[in-house]
């Protein structure tokens, strides 16, 4: 079965791929993203739509960053706070809290046209006083998980993909693809 | 020619209605909204998806609130903040910054399944210290436009009308209806 992981980010896709084990095709679409908190709104949303594009069974994954001094925001809204606060604003702007508490999530949908299956993994850990490390992308630079002083940015890719959300995320959707066989 | 101003939100439609002192229709049709820093992108595929189902000429307002010390964030993305966060939350966020500064915009969209049309209203001010008085709707708690010592929601509707973000868009609206007649 050809699957296509429909992103246009590499870090994702490596990630993904690396976690899988498996053979999957990805694909660049230009969707639209509905607005949301929760990544499952957003995920299963756009593998919808670009379902309807590819017309073959597609993965999405949405990320979110759920942060407890803000009763959870951003959430799936992460990309937004990066494209305008930027992650050193993100610390400096938590710098006034002392519950840094937050809960990274991946989560993956599948969509075949007929089966909408969502899996989502979740790591909880804490936003960082300031940005650290190179590695990773995205919010990696600022998210220390609880089993760990590093930030994921700190960590090579296989520290993390040890213990990331992602991982528990492509490990749910790897055993829902072998039972499909 | 009948118009409908799609909204949910009475306090929208009202202002609107009073500041256009033309008869428009109001239907609420429940629609996705993009994801977007900007309110206009988030106005303008609304409206399209609002007219693809009434089939008649349509108005959407969406509005935003552009903090300057957050570069911008969270614009058309407020109501994410108000569900979570909560505007006492954000005047606590912003506790740390000297900068208070905040660009209020309304952007109200006619689309016909021609003509696309955008009307933006701004209005520069800062941000409270903490949330004050009961009137008006969303942001008008925290928000205390350049002109005046008050929040929007301490000042009656009329003194609100009078200068709001919503006024100017609405003010280019009616001009660009008349225009059409």
């Amino acid at each position: 079965m050809d699957i296509y992981f429909i992103t246009s980010n590499k870090g994702k896709l490596n990630e993904v791929r690396q976690l899988l084990g498996i053979e999957i095709k990805s694909r660049s679409v230009e969707l639209d993203e509905i607005q949301g908190i929760r990544a499952e709104t957003v995920a299963a949303d756009k593998a919808k739509r670009a379902y309807a594009i590819v017309k073959k069974p597609v993965l999405v994954e949405d990320t979110a960053l759920y942060i407890n001094a803000l009763n959870g925001f951003p959430g799936a809204l992460i990309k937004f706070m990066e494209m305008t606060v930027g992650y050193d604003g993100t610390c400096r702007m938590l710098r006034g809290y002392k519950d840094k508490r937050a809960t990274a999530e991946s989560c993956i949908v599948f969509y075949d046209g007929k089966d909408l299956k969502s899996f989502s993994g979740r790591v909880h850990g804490t936003i960082s006083d300031r940005t650290r490390g190179t590695d990773g992308f995205g919010f990696d630079c600022l998210f220390i998980p609880d089993s760990s002083k590093k930030t994921f940015a700190e960590m090579g890719t296989e520290e993390k993909n040890r213990i990331s959300h992602r991982r528990k995320a492509v490990l749910k959707l790897k055993r829902y693809l072998a039972s499909r066989r």
